[in-house]
């Protein structure tokens, strides 16, 4: 049976983890054809490395890695660092890490990050699934301004 | 028979992977020399990890690799971290990979933004093709202001 | 028994790393399960090459590695190189590096970053044990806003 | 006999990769004890994978890599890409590859940036064959401020 | 006999090459524990290959690389660059490249950096030294504030 790992943080002030597995949970082929692990990590910086791990000792096909941003220059550069591993561990692992980060500044108000959070790790989730067991789905949107989090941007008009 | 290639992403605005497979078609050796493989991924982030993918598993001797970068700062982040993925993934498999990103802010009107993808991703199909079967012709433009999404800057003119 | 290892700098201006070493002594199995080794470099570019020398000859389990951040432009490029680094010894070796920065920006005061030092690498101590011992501890904080340095941020409440 | 690499873009205005080789050929040695390969690739981020496989195919003991970087804020950072990409190169071939690379921004006038870009051509390319050739020229200039496409600094001097 | 490596650039306004191997030249042990190689490369993008060379092929148990940063915008970068290049040559080698950079822009009279360049050459030289064969020497001042180039920092006080 396949593994999909998902890996989140302490530091997210939402429990996208939680929100990723559910949806992966409804999906078709669940504990048929794939299960799921999940493991927390203190930050961001810490999810590249525990994202290699699943793929290399838990033989995880994929990996959902999950995390918040804040809003300080600070956190924009750990974010950065935190991209780069994540990018590393797929190159290193051929292997498929969705990245699913919400930024505080993506809103002025902290509570309207919440359905950013749930939209971004429901649609992320299945985008892995896709990838794995249906990737015409991806395929067939190909340059459609598909967008996690928020509303799809769609396909540029002609004037 | 070689394989081309092609990477392209959802979240783009504009299927420019449609138009590098196209120009490609139109080109000599197509279905004789050559043979082109699609794939989509949800974001550029994941375009490097497919076209490492696409080298090492699928054998293609050279990827086109295209996404949009949306204007905001974040954008341009996380368009420089897929950039250095392909840069990588380049460097870990011995094979060119073309970046054709088009950025939402090289135009102010969306629309304007079509003429540049086209440009662009026919281009730089037709550079893939070169590199791999006629290296002279790009040897013979060494230094000229080659353009790709615009016109051509020209050579420096002394005064 | 295992090894833990604390690697921290010479440029910090506060003793980071006893804070940590004292921390994990106070931990059950200390001794019994697991013992440290500490090392001390120049500066925070040391920290990383320092770490994986600790897990690879050494065969430390976990690395924490505590440095100090300046205030000028030059620092900040500098923490970022140190920390890329260590996010690659991390990927190359298959093993947590808790990385325990602080910024001399964070406070006005100097005197002020005291006790951000103190709480920092005491609780970055701990992470690193339960990283080890305990996962579920993590795991069952998840998405909850936890902190190292100051008070928890906390979970996103609805309006 | 050796072979010295020389990688051009198509991008750039000036035609530096002739410059280059015009240089080496003037040098002592030319095609008794090295000889030269040459290579035009689009732009400056396709110079890292070709200088790899010049070194890694074709037995380069030593790679000129020359590119001309735009104006724009986006060219900076892909000239950033194109320079950690060399600089990977290097690392993973044990060899040196000289960049040489022109900002437009060098000069306010387009046409003063030819004599900056013959000028670093020529004493990169000379840099290079001293590198394999006549090491103790560069020791004998270490720490002398030494410019390639200006006049040289020249060295501190107490006030 | 040990072998330390001193790499430095011609680009440098000073020579700190040279400091750095009066020092190590004064430490006990020269020429009966440990010998210098020195090497100089153009310029400090030029390092990092240069140390790696310097340890897998001529065996040198550390590195010490120096160069200086120019004041502009692109120099910056270009540090940044070479400093990644450093931190990667470690992490591929296990073995302390100690980077000693100088930026132009740390005193505003250019003969004021003369001291900086001379104080900081040397107290790394000297840690270089200490790295390998007296740790303890860096442990004992671990949080310290210590700093080269200028005076100590020294310990955060308590208010």
């Amino acid at each position: 049976m396949d593994k999909i790992g998902i890996v989140d943080t302490m530091f997210a002030r939402y429990d996208m983890g939680s929100i990723a597995e559910e949806e992966l949970k409804s999906l078709p082929g669940f504990n048929t054809k794939f299960t799921l692990i999940r493991r927390t990590v203190p930050g961001f910086k810490d999810l590249a490395v525990e994202s290699k791990l699943l793929i290399e000792i838990e033989k995880c096909k994929i990996i959902i890695a999950l995390g918040m941003v804040g809003g300080a220059d600070i956190d924009k550069t750990c974010a950065h660092e935190a991209s780069q591993g994540l990018m590393l561990a797929q190159l290193m692992t051929n292997t498929h890490i969705l990245e699913v980060f919400v930024h505080e500044n993506e809103e002025k108000e902290p509570h309207n990050l919440i359905p950013v959070c749930i939209d971004r790790a429901k649609k992320h989730a299945r985008n892995a699934y896709y990838l794995l067991y249906a990737p015409e789905k991806l395929r067939n949107q190909a340059g459609q301004g598909i967008r996690q989090g928020y509303a799809d941007a769609g396909p540029l008009l002609l004037k």
